[in-house]
């Protein structure tokens, strides 16, 4: 005999959690759909050479890559990224820009298991192709808020602009050292300001690296303790002093007026202002805080980039990240195109919705199951059924002729609400929680009352 | 630069593909959620050992293996039943029996890419695990017909009975030569008869062979050209001769008689009777022929099995199959489990109600994007945008501030059907299709004209 187990990292979604999972995803997607984006797909497994183009030391340990039966190099998508590039270089001529898509999958990555990480995680994309216009970063960035609201979380989205912190980097005369400053930045909440002031200084010089925490907004005398990536619950003390007063109309254009003074005026500083135009035109300014410290590791981000948390648990870290980039698919073709997106973490996010109690409604089984009396009835049960079901109520039929007793406690087992107990012409309904029947119905009532 | 193409036998899916595909899921989801299945998922990579058990010739040589990062051998999961197999005798303790579930995710199999066949495609199982009853038989059979009704797809589900086929061969003293006959029989379509009938001779004896081809309803002199899994659309005519009356109310019974005399009756007839009273009282019976030449090839099916044709295109073959067993988890468990299960090749259905035309709706771009007058109104427009979405009428911004008459191509390559022109507290709506203006209107009178 085998022992049944799934692999270190590896989970089963039982009933309760992929119902719940596919409520999340349906809200997620009507959101998603609501503002025109359309869906695609791509597949699980790649040629290698693809998904890891010139290599990417962090990111080639942890894919899963084997040679397959016709010795082929492929691998598993480890992101919906770089599908995605390939996607947009292989199918250009089928494509109208700005091309608004998204793409719900799941992901490989052998990553260390230990933080609570998993190797396969679904993540949800959307992204812009193809457009350059504020316009476009600030629709990625409603769509994120609006997702989130119709969840019912409490989200606050930080947002920065690479190109300003580069602009002021060059400004401190710092600017050819912005992939590691911006890097080390990104790390901030896992290292502790002591780490990250030590690394900067080793990076640009100790005047400078002041410089640069105080830009980011993190007076050098501040210790600091909270982690972006603790799964502790606790407050996300970093950013929140700087930025306690989010919630209020200022805020935003304070920061920036604060950056455009230290990092000087341009294109990053006008498109910041008119996304923020954008925000109060609609309302959604609370929402969102301009936070410098906000780099993002990944390289491949020009423009504008964003995290998301929740203000219920910030410590949990971002559930909702991304940015501009403005050559997504260069490795694969000629044409330079531009965008913005990001990515919902969904594995993240249902876990906290879960510890909030926000969980969406999970409709795991059915409203009701209808008692087997004798197996001879089974084929009158299944008509009996049809009537509910037609009338939008998930019905079971039970195939056993066992007691009845039996029958309620495995309807309540499985969290059924209702049994139904055919009575010639009329209906009982039995209310299992309560321990209460309705008898005497007709199938109209008893539809009335399992829709109640 | 690297040239941008995915693996052979792997498929990219573009917008209309994938909205197409997502709304088919959709509808089969609430077929099975109407009738109280719950949903499950088991990771897409599993140890080796678990996914092939004692290791089976064909199968083998198909799967996706490796060994990951920790040395474990692993492989890609190449049906939904043996994880669930796993997944049950796993948690066997957190469920309840009869446990109704239902699966819908990717397999994956090196397979031959000749055939048009795919080496990633989705299957929709559903399984009711823990129950012996003829009723649990007939429920997966009349989600089956129900779920095809839902899609608008004429279908015939052609059923069959292994242990009554065992009877049969006992009873010529061909018993242990059981499981070689019924995957002979299984070939039937693709073999041709002439084959067939040679390869059973030497199985059984020429004249035990002429018995079986008359039971199977396959007079020996008639030759047979139709195969089952051809693709060119052409009538499947091997069963259709002995079961073109299948639509008349007596021709189960009919079958189900010459069946019990040529085998005798027993509790494989009584099943099959109990079965066939099921179809008539829920006036089903049109949808179902008894038809002795399914035999199913997995030795692991014990009763009942089934497949599934469309009348308008029985060439593509069974676009949902299944059987019952009696032992799901034996390899995983002492406890022995029976059931019965189907599952949907969704790939081969959904090219087939492409090719009939009866593909679900795709509603897949937006209904109305507002055009980009300036760029300072991103905001405004994504205010008027909400407007629309909050009374369901998915909404783009477009957000560049091109000439309108380009913004209406775009709309139209994007297949919008309108466009939304702001003008002050008025808006003009334009049908891009006829190229003509509804002006003046006020926010509910063009929502309602969207809604249309």
């Amino acid at each position: 005999m085998i022992e049944p187990k799934v692999l270190k990292g590896f989970r089963d979604f039982l009933p309760p959690q992929e119902s719940a999972r596919r409520s999340l995803i349906a809200v997620i997607e009507a959101s998603f759909r609501s503002f025109g984006f359309v869906p695609i797909d791509t597949p699980a497994l790649e040629y290698a050479d693809i998904l890891l183009g010139k290599g990417g030391g962090e990111t080639e340990k942890q894919v899963y890559r084997f040679t397959d039966h016709g010795g082929r190099e492929v691998a598993l998508r480890f992101d919906l990224t770089v599908p995605f590039a390939r996607f947009v270089a292989e199918h250009r001529s089928e494509l109208t820009l700005p091309f608004k898509r998204y793409h719900i999958a799941k992901v490989w990555r052998g990553e260390n298991t230990q933080r609570g990480r998993y190797r396969e995680f679904t993540q949800c994309d959307f992204d812009i192709v193809g457009s350059n216009s504020a316009a476009a970063d600030f629709e990625i960035l409603l769509i994120m808020r609006n997702t989130f609201a119709s969840l019912g979380a409490d989200a606050l989205i930080r947002i920065n602009h690479r190109g300003l912190f580069n602009r002021f980097l060059t400004g401190l005369g710092a600017g050819e050292k912005s992939v590691e400053v911006l890097r080390c930045v990104d790390k901030l909440a896992k290292q502790g300001l002591e780490q990250t002031a030590l690394r900067l200084g080793e990076i640009t010089g100790e005047k400078t690296a002041e410089r640069i925490l105080e830009y980011i907004g993190v007076p050098a005398q501040v210790s600091i303790c909270g982690s972006r990536d603790s799964t502790n619950g606790g407050p996300d003390s970093m950013n929140e002093n700087q930025n306690s007063t989010s919630g209020s109309r200022s805020s935003f254009g304070e920061v920036l007026e604060r950056l455009s003074g230290a990092a000087g005026t341009g294109p990053e500083t006008e498109r910041l202002s008119l996304i923020h135009r954008y925000m109060k035109d609609t309302g959604t300014e609370a929402s969102f805080v301009l936070d410098p410290s906000i780099t993002r590791g990944l390289d491949y981000y020009t423009g504008v980039v964003f995290e998301t948390f929740l203000r219920k648990l910030p410590g949990i870290g971002s559930v909702c990240s991304g940015g501009r980039y403005d050559d997504l698919a260069g490795l694969y073709s000629k044409e330079q195109l531009c965008g913005v997106g990001s990515s919902i973490g969904l594995d993240r996010l249902q876990a906290a919705l879960e510890e909030l109690g926000q969980a969406p409604r999970q409709g795991g089984c059915a409203r009701a199951a209808i008692v087997c009396r004798d197996e001879a009835e089974a084929g009158l049960n299944q008509v009996l059924a049809e009537q509910f079901r037609r009338r939008g109520i998930s019905c079971e039929v039970f195939p056993e002729p066992k007691k009845f007793s039996a029958q309620f406690v495995l309807a309540e087992k499985k969290g059924i609400p209702w049994a139904i107990i055919p009575e010639g012409e009329k209906i009982t309904l039995r209310n299992i929680a309560a321990r209460e029947n309705r008898e005497n119905l007709s199938l109209e009532e008893a539809a009335a009352l399992l829709k109640e």
